[in-house]
């Protein structure tokens, strides 16, 4: 098994093959088969960002896969942005499509057409849609299970709204929401304003959510669009205000992606396999018997009561029955990244505790039998805590901030630079080919800082970060 | 408003638009945007599907939903059945694909070659799993909103078993499966094994789920299929018996798809609109508050003590508060289907009850307040068996047994001929050609039946059932 700080994509890729995620064998590069360990995570997910969504006025829709070459065409940037990574349907049955059909590579060119259709006054505003499904981009560069499929597993949101400031306000509101998501995963996350030539096709501006690998690479987890009225009035998407004058609706959009699955693995797990944020570990806590002579029949039962008790409180656990070895049912639920183990043995039994195991720490303990939900309650809040606040140290320490490019020749691996730009695309592209590196971005979050242009000198301007992607 | 008598093709249409379930207007012919009510309504027969899947030991996955055709084309009998319905991915970017790929119509030419990887030995059988995806046919005959569509919503259960009996097992297990589903549905339906002509491409034998519409018209509403080793031998899926010796897999499967709801709409729904069983209505019970003079406060107040007490008790509830009248708002829920409206007044709060009107029989009545959360308990699981019990009379009476078919030049719509057939092609197909009707196959359950062939008069033979359908 390669090590973690070794050879971060090796451990990555053994990583997610060891614990069953997904299976690469399927005969189409790039596009993997969800196994049910990996898809239960996903879902898993998904449930929380459902729940952020509904909680917040989204209605679910769920709209078709292909869109016909017409409506993909009509926004001009959105098209060059696009047109090198769709996958196209040219031919049904035995006949060739008078008009061709994409695999939708993200459905702003699905939805706005029925948009232009549902929304006629300012009542019908705003408009807040989701939905959940798979997407598809060519990728020509090497594949990664999660963080760089052909078929993505994707989350999108599309919003209508009557004024540009409402739309902003969807934009802090999604700000909320992955807040919330990140939270239930453990995961530091940026949000960092692209570059002009970074953000999305067709875009006004493109907030990038990132994180950090282990490797000192930056993962985008998702993205939050603000379009101001660049796709309505291609599409026609008007509304009536109570005057009786038209007007342009604008729009957002925000997406994630089982990238956010990719992150969970890359950022947390270590050399012995996952290490699971309890909020969407399918197995919370594992119990394992733990027998001495004669005493398997009480040794069992006392474990079922445990478990019985776990899961009338609402926690996911289970007891591991197998005929095997303590040592192997540990070794297991450790790649599987349960985050609590217990152990239950005859001298436990005597001293009315079980023994627990924490699988973030390593960390051992015992619990008190007639206070063990709460006891794991708190066990858990703290697991997930700690993996937060590891995660989030862990990753601050790559951002170097410099004054100068003196005597840089160039940037190793495992750098995350911050540093004064003048916004001149001139400059940053300068600094993105010297260095091989893209800027990231500027704080969405105005931050207090002063500083000089890394390349031209230029006081006054605003910090960006650049790092090297996954 | 056409009535569901006179035309139920166009009643069934203007149904489905009035209650927005989905939107057709989607600039592709049979690939529909699922809007949020009819989405809703899709996943939570989803949720059944699953909670029954899982019960049963089966694994969630999720496959790709592009198949190369060098894997399609490997068994014979499958791509003759699906060869003239699939949508071919020919371009990616601008590369035309060394090798097409296909969307897949169903999945069996993406999971075999996987699980030929995945099964080696008899320990890893049975293999169970499923998916619930998009799926797509070029259907050439007309559309119809969930009934014939081109994007599919889709549930599909694939298994495999060491022995031909454990697979006629799993068949049996998927009968019940069925059966809890369309309890939850409130559906009638039949298990007929279908003719050898009719069957699934490529299988041993199918059996057809079908229910009755109100035009007389038949839909199938899912399919179980055994297809003995007819796919594992060109797929190579075999595995090794604990003598050392190797054997192809006996395999099954199972699918539904979105028309399920199709068939809630079809048979259930009357010319005021929906009604929906109350397992999957998204609201089973409305509350609209009746104001009369200075007691608004009040009504409202008691409105939301008697929602709060039912959300308490796990019903899904709602108080209008829509500044409409109180007409307006009963119209808008029936249409909707919601199965149960309460009416909350002054006279209803000075005599402690609240007024109910049942969404199947329009029957009214009161319940009294201190027994509210039984009183609509018992009135919900009476409306589920109304429904079940109303459709399934209703679905018998188009079922006319013939002996003869002297002096019988046609069949008019709205009837199903149940009659022998001696299981002669010949005869089967002279049937079929000359009334125009499809044999939908034989009891998968025997009956004590016995009778001649309708067309050569052999006798000690089967009885068929013949329908047109949907």
């Amino acid at each position: 098994m390669t090590d973690k700080k070794t050879d971060f994509g090796e451990w990555y890729n053994e990583t997610v093959e060891k614990a069953q995620l997904c299976d690469k064998r399927y005969p189409i590069k790039g596009m993997n088969v969800w196994t049910p360990y990996g898809w239960k995570l996903m879902t898993q997910i998904d449930a929380y960002i459902r729940r952020e969504m509904v909680a917040t006025g989204h209605d679910e829709v769920c709209f078709p896969l292909l869109i016909p070459q017409t409506e993909f065409n009509k926004e001009k940037e959105h098209i060059k942005g696009f047109d090198s990574e769709v996958y196209w349907v040219t031919k049904a049955g035995n006949n060739d499509l008078d008009i061709p059909l994409l695999l939708r590579p993200t459905s702003e060119t699905a939805m706005y057409p029925m948009f232009s259709l549902w929304i006629r006054s300012h009542t019908d505003l705003p408009l807040k849609v989701f939905q959940i499904v798979n997407t598809f981009r060519y990728e020509t560069k090497q594949t990664r299970a999660f963080m760089r499929v052909r078929e993505i597993h994707f989350f999108e949101s599309h919003t209508c709204h009557e004024t540009e400031e409402d739309a902003q306000k969807q934009v802090e509101q999604d700000m909320v929401i992955m807040d919330n998501v990140a939270k239930e995963l453990c995961l530091p996350y940026s949000m960092l304003v692209r570059t002009e030539w970074d953000k999305f096709p067709g875009a006004y501006y493109t907030v990038g959510i990132d994180t950090v690998m282990p490797s000192g690479r930056t993962l985008q987890l998702g993205s939050i669009h603000h379009y101001r009225t660049n796709f309505s009035k291609p599409y026609n998407i008007t509304y009536e205000d109570d005057k009786g004058e038209h007007h342009y609706v604008h729009q957002t959009t925000y997406g994630m992606s089982e990238r956010l699955l990719g992150a969970v693995v890359g950022v947390h797990a270590d050399d012995k396999g996952l290490i699971l944020p309890p909020a969407i570990a399918p197995v919370q806590v594992v119990i394992v018997p733990i027998f001495s002579k004669n005493n398997r029949d009480e040794i069992m039962a006392a474990c079922k009561v445990v478990n019985a008790a776990l899961q009338d409180t609402g926690f996911r656990s289970k007891v591991d029955d197998r005929d095997l070895r303590p040592g192997n049912k540990f070794f297991d639920w450790e790649m599987r990244g349960v985050p609590l183990r217990l152990e239950l043995g005859g001298r436990d039994l005597e001293s009315q505790v079980v023994t627990f195991a924490r699988r973030d720490t390593g960390e051992k303990g015992t619990l008190d039998t007639n206070s063990l939900a709460p006891g794991v309650k708190l066990l858990l809040d703290t697991v997930a805590q700690n993996m937060l606040v590891k995660a989030t140290q862990y990753q601050q320490e790559f951002v170097k901030e410099i004054t100068t490019t003196e005597g840089m020749d160039s940037v190793p691996d495992g750098v995350i630079l911050k540093f004064g730009w003048c916004g001149d695309p001139k400059c940053g592209h300068a600094f993105e080919d010297k260095y091989d590196m893209k800027i990231l971005g500027t704080p969405y979050r105005k931050e207090n800082w002063t500083g000089k242009c890394l390349m031209c000198g230029k006081e006054g301007i605003k910090p960006v970060y650049a790092a090297r992607t996954m």
